[in-house]
């Protein structure tokens, strides 16, 4: 072979190495733009099937999260990344773009979501065992704080995690009746606020989407607690206290989630614990305004952004049945049953897709929300959470 | 030469005209969220800024988008695109990950600013000359329906273009005192109704937060017009009337811009037209509660997502100054000179950061919205509008 030769050989060699690293450079993610984005939980497995919601599809799948029987999602601000809060303890953060695992870190025994910091630097946890909330740098996933919640009793499991404006980070202690207040605004070392009186057993909170009100519900008692956040000191109140009314209760077959209360109108409506029954309750004064009637136990009672119309789901075994009630007239304007296991909600940001899952028919459903006609399915394996980026721009969620 | 010598130079010149390419795709936008990006309008360049909203720092510039001395903004639900309405009755397309214009057309000869529908599959411009708004596809910008605001006076100015939720754009007629929908909800045929009666001369509308209620500001009396669009048949109804109480006008210098009036708390505030003052009006009843005296004529006045507190900005000559107003007590809790000509102020979209434009300073501000303190600032020709992609998920903006 010639000196010549030789040497176009190895210019070929050196060529293809970088052809072919380009050519897996071409495989890698298309540039695209990321407020379309959703995530779908996949409960069983431990994946997420991220989608693009303008064209109602499936991109790709990413697995290895852990135990998701009860997860949930925040995002960064710019709506790339994906934090999800496993059951079991699991803090994962997702890159949406690349479809991969960025960080994952065990950081508890069993947790019950989190919150990321209006700032997008914090994301926090709940966690039931040990009892408390930690705090992570949300580039990194690196241990921001650890704020056991002791009280008299010990460790006190936490729920009811939220963001409110100023970096702050709201929490209740379900044993001791108390909600907390982070306020990381100075820094990383966190202000401790203790509200105490909340209540019987909080199980879960929201805070308003103008951040000024938290709202808890109460397992042990018929009410709710309600902190102003914009009134000094800050003074626990209850409402709708005794809305039972002495009424035996139902068995609760499962809790109903708090953080989707809307606000429809200039009321709030919510799912009454343990009844079949929404509770309309005035946005200013909190005082019920009035009730309706719904097929099963409410779990998710969801406005879209217009508040307009209140799409409904139930608790086993009436958990195949969506309910759409009129927020004005408090009447039932459209039921059907998309399938069995109806699990979770999702309105598109503003309002004109809302996304259904259907766990135990495999499939997650797009409705047009003002015909309730079917656009679109997107198969997933025993889906449960639908979460969209758009939740990046927002509060309390 | 041998013939394994030229094809092994065949393959080198293939191989290095691949790698070349691959160079060429590697100089491309890196791969990054939308989330967090944002736009400043260059007015007397007739270009923009693109910026990272988290980092708080300039991309890149694109230029050639004619005139953008009243400009404003849209973007697409993936927030990856922007759509810029000129003055002079251009429609550019801007792709922010490439920071390229993607289409132009000249669409009119004197527009004021625009809408996209809440699936994001059209965006409409109200036009003064010829009167009426132009309706194009998202995707290629080709046109899908032109509405010609003819009344018995002849073609009327529009203003006060917004969108609504179920794909309806609502528009004003200067001249006709009247206000259109156009409904796309069954297609790229528009339904239209039209409201007459409005009052005179409607200068820009707004509408809610929740796509519930259209309100457009006179020019020609004292007094604002509003449209409830959840009731049937929509009627206009006349509210604030007479709040100068027939004192002496004083010349306005500027027109106040609505789209901003801002949700605080249980109610409204607005820039009262050619006062001093700013006007607090019960969000339910839209009759007006009491008033802020303010510095000067306000131009706009913006809350944040929280409706804690309310940032000011003034006309000419008194354009140097923002005052912060409690949303609670009406009381002025700061006041301070960013610099000459305070054109603009938008918030983050979960409140933390506030942007303000400073024309005549060539440079946009951030600050801290609870400390006030100037975290960063970013050079930029005779800064206007400020505009974040987060208003994507947002109606009414």
């Amino acid at each position: 072979m010639t000196a010549l030769l030789k040497s176009l050989l190895i210019i070929a060699a050196t060529l293809m190495a970088s052809v072919t690293h380009a050519v897996a450079a071409d495989q890698q993610p298309v540039l695209r733009g990321t407020g379309n984005l959703g995530i779908i939980v996949e409960r069983t497995t431990g994946s997420l099937v991220i989608f693009d919601a303008t064209e109602r599809r499936m991109i790709s799948r990413v697995e290895g999260l852990g135990d998701l029987s009860h997860a949930s999602a925040v995002f960064s601000p710019d709506e790339r990344y994906a934090f999800i809060f496993g059951r079991d303890g699991g803090l994962t953060k997702v890159d949406l773009l690349t479809s991969s695992i960025v960080h994952r870190v065990m950081q508890a025994g069993n947790s019950i979501g989190g919150a990321i910091s209006d700032d997008g630097t914090l994301v926090a946890v709940a966690n039931y065992e040990p009892g408390g909330i930690k705090v992570f740098d949300t580039a990194t996933l690196a241990e921001v704080a650890d704020i056991p919640a002791t009280w008299t009793g010990g460790r006190s499991k936490t729920i009811g995690l939220e963001d409110a404006p100023g970096r702050r980070f709201l929490f209740s202690l379900w044993d001791a009746g108390e909600t907390w207040i982070a306020d990381f605004s100075k820094g990383n070392t966190p202000q401790i606020t203790k509200l105490t009186g909340m209540g019987d057993r909080p199980y879960d909170a929201l805070v308003t989407s103008d951040g000024r009100y938290y709202v808890a519900g109460l397992f042990g008692e018929d009410g709710l607690t309600v902190v102003d956040l914009w009134q000094s000191p800050l003074t626990p109140r209850r409402i709708l206290r005794g809305y039972g009314n002495g009424e035996t209760k139902l068995p609760v077959y499962k809790m109903p989630h708090l953080e989707s209360w809307a606000l429809a109108g200039n009321r709030f409506v919510l799912p009454a614990i343990g009844r079949h029954e929404l509770l309309w309750v005035d946005a200013r004064t909190f005082e019920e305004t009035n009730r309706t009637a719904v097929y099963g136990q409410p779990v998710f009672a969801v406005a879209g952004p217009d508040g307009r119309n209140v799409w409904v789901n139930f608790a086993h075994p009436l958990n195949d049945t969506i309910q759409v009630v009129d927020s004005l007239t408090g009447s039932i304007v459209k039921q059907w049953k998309p399938g069995p296991a109806v699990l979770h909600i999702e309105f598109a940001p503003r309002g004109h897709d809302v996304w259904v899952s259907v766990r135990d028919a495999n499939v997650v459903q797009v409705y047009d929300a003002y015909t309730f006609e079917k656009k679109a399915e997107i198969a997933a394996n025993s889906p449960s959470g639908i979460f969209l980026t758009a939740r990046a721009h927002r509060m309390g969620l």
